[in-house]
């Protein structure tokens, strides 16, 4: 781990052999990139973790058969539409856009993975999808700027792009990854909310990458919390295509310093959507520890990440820890005030069954006031643990969501 | 049924037998009434469903304790503080107030429920709620005058006060039942949200009383969503005095009509928090049929009612009928794309996959304009049914919760 270096920007062009573009293709807005590809150089392998949600968009479906297979060699992204709850029709065009990508790069259809964000139950405008593959393709390029194009082009409502690189050296070479990503959860209202793109140049077996893929979402995206909605288009990649000539796999070196450099890249883009959420004026990180087990320590902190009071008494700078004791105790999570403890930014405002006096109250109302929140809460029955990152409910977030497609 | 009229007025004191008062005992704040008192005239018989939280507030665990003796004279309340986390002097302040309430009453301090709300983990002032027994105890009245002060002094954030009045007739005789309640959910930010007294003058059991409560608060106060939080003091009571002369059992006459008036009046209670949900604007109904089971049509019903998503869309007019897809698709329920229906006041937004048209959407905004909004959607996959009333997500919630107890 010593050896990762992991930073907020790069992108996924930064290992060899990845090229990306962003391009405005007028899919529903003018004036602003919509259509995004990321293409390899060489087919590569790929694995991808997707939403659970039953009304999983016809792209979702799609990209589920696709990683399936192992193989990938480019994705394209479009923006305003989600094509999803758009039956037989909708699954047509995945396949078309599939298609038309296909040919204006030379690789077979199969390989190309179709990503789509945006409202939910419209029809994709094709001749606007087909606008965007002749125009991304000329561009693609293996330069900061194509991508940050690209970063930029599979954005909703974020504000800024996501970007992350890292890298670590095996045996004196140099392994590198990249990624890209889109806001989670409030971040896009409609709930086509999370993709997040990770490249890599080392090589490494379809099934390998699956393991660790799903390591690092448990690890970053599935530690986020903004509002509550799992969306119908939520999809994390990763992608692998051995330009580096440094060939990974579980039990080889370098097998531990991928998995970390994977799970590393994933939570600083996760992160960088909870910073971005819709409306979100304070970045809270949630540490739930002593509970009975992990799965009660995630419950709690879960609890108190969703709840509109709490949230609404970050964003006020209000110490209320009583509705942080509320939501442990209704989480399921097994908790007995007289062992539980919780301070904010580090000091205690209830100490199992001690309550805060006023000059902690004072205190903490002071350390509220920052864009960061530490909020630890200790159940005092057992050593499992969980932290969750998420952001305050504004003012801001109900004047976002009250008005988005009409 | 038929016989039933229920009426959102007359309160606690409309069954024969029974008297209030509600008094400003200056527990917290000035110039309010804040100490409520509920007394019958002969011992009744007395039944109750409280919170889940693993936080429960020292009255609640005292109340649990209580009605397993079935036996209750007289209800205290008091606003301001929930008497919650509180520890060891939280359970002497409870035992107090009941003692100092039976001495001033002349009887068993066994018969005393106390209940509180308010802010969590403070201590109960208890010379101010001596000072309320003091002034309420030569208060206590059977006049509309003194169930309204009653009503008034249990508010919170409550704009208004809830009362019921419901009577039916049994071979000639009349039964009355009476009620009242404070907020749920968003009407009380410190989570010591609801609490509810529902008085009869009919004669019934403690045992039967138990199965008629919990049938009741299944079909009224936990079909009601308004955020998502359970508080630590929760409570719902049901007392039966026998002023009227008539006894009631299962299998006799009038019991079916009980059951259902008793049903109707705590729905007609938790409609009423619902509208008075703190900064909410609109009702909603939410019906979820076609389920595969009543299980299922919950799950999806809740999930609508929760999503922040949703009630912002309520909140702007926006029929956004792709969140309430999306929140169908991970709420757990069993769902497909192809099978779903859902339709605004009438008019479908989405059929089977047949998505709404401009003139449709345009007549969903106009009706998402009302205070009332009816949401149903039909899963196409069952006889599984289920409905929630909940309101929804507005500034003017962010305004209340973002700063309460600074």
């Amino acid at each position: 781990m010593s050896g990762i270096g992991i930073k907020a920007s790069g992108g996924v062009i930064y290992p060899h052999g990845w090229k990306a573009a962003g391009v405005a293709a007028e899919v529903k807005y003018r004036n602003r990139r919509d259509f995004a590809m990321v293409v390899s150089e060489s087919v590569a392998t790929v694995a991808g973790v997707f939403t659970t949600n039953a009304m999983a968009a016809a792209p979702v479906r799609y990209n589920r058969a696709l990683v399936k297979g192992g193989k990938v060699r480019a994705f394209t992204v479009n923006t305003g539409f989600a094509n999803a709850c758009t039956g037989a029709r909708g699954e047509e065009d995945v396949l078309a856009t599939a298609r038309l990508a296909a040919e204006a790069l030379g690789v077979p259809a199969g390989e190309v993975a179709v990503s789509s964000t945006g409202v939910i139950g419209a029809l994709l405008p094709m001749d606007r999808i087909e606008a965007g593959i002749r125009l991304a393709v000329p561009a693609l390029a293996a330069t900061p700027e194509a991508a940050d194009a690209a970063a930029r082009a599979i954005m909703t409502t974020d504000t800024v792009p996501k970007q992350v690189s890292a890298a670590f050296e095996v045996e004196g070479r140099e392994v590198r990854i990249g990624g890209m990503s889109k806001g989670a959860g409030m971040i896009e209202p409609n709930m086509a909310t999370m993709l997040a793109f990770v490249t890599t140049d080392a090589a490494v077996a379809a099934v390998d990458l699956d393991a660790v893929v799903r390591e690092a979402a448990g690890a970053s995206f599935n530690r986020i919390v903004i509002d509550n909605d799992r969306s119908t288009n939520d999809s994390l990649f990763l992608a692998a295509n051995g330009a580096s000539g440094v060939a990974l796999a579980p039990g080889k070196p370098g097998w531990d310093d991928f998995r970390e450099a994977v799970k590393g890249a994933c939570l600083c883009l996760a992160k960088q959507n909870v910073m971005d959420g819709e409306g979100a004026s304070k970045f809270a990180t949630v540490t739930v520890t002593g509970a009975k087990s992990d799965a009660d320590a995630q419950l709690a902190a879960r609890a108190i990440a969703r709840s509109m009071l709490v949230k609404t008494s970050w964003y006020g700078a209000d110490p209320n820890w009583g509705r942080v004791i509320c939501a442990v105790g209704y989480s399921g999570a097994a908790a007995e005030e007289s062992k539980t403890t919780i301070r904010y930014s580090g000091i205690p405002a209830f100490e199992r069954g001690r309550v805060a006096g006023a000059r902690e109250l004072e205190a903490m109302a002071r350390a509220l006031k920052e864009r960061e929140i530490l909020l630890e809460v200790d159940l005092g029955l057992g050593g499992g643990a969980c932290t969750i990152y998420t952001s305050d409910l504004t003012h801001e977030y109900v004047n976002i969501n009250a008005d988005y497609t009409t």
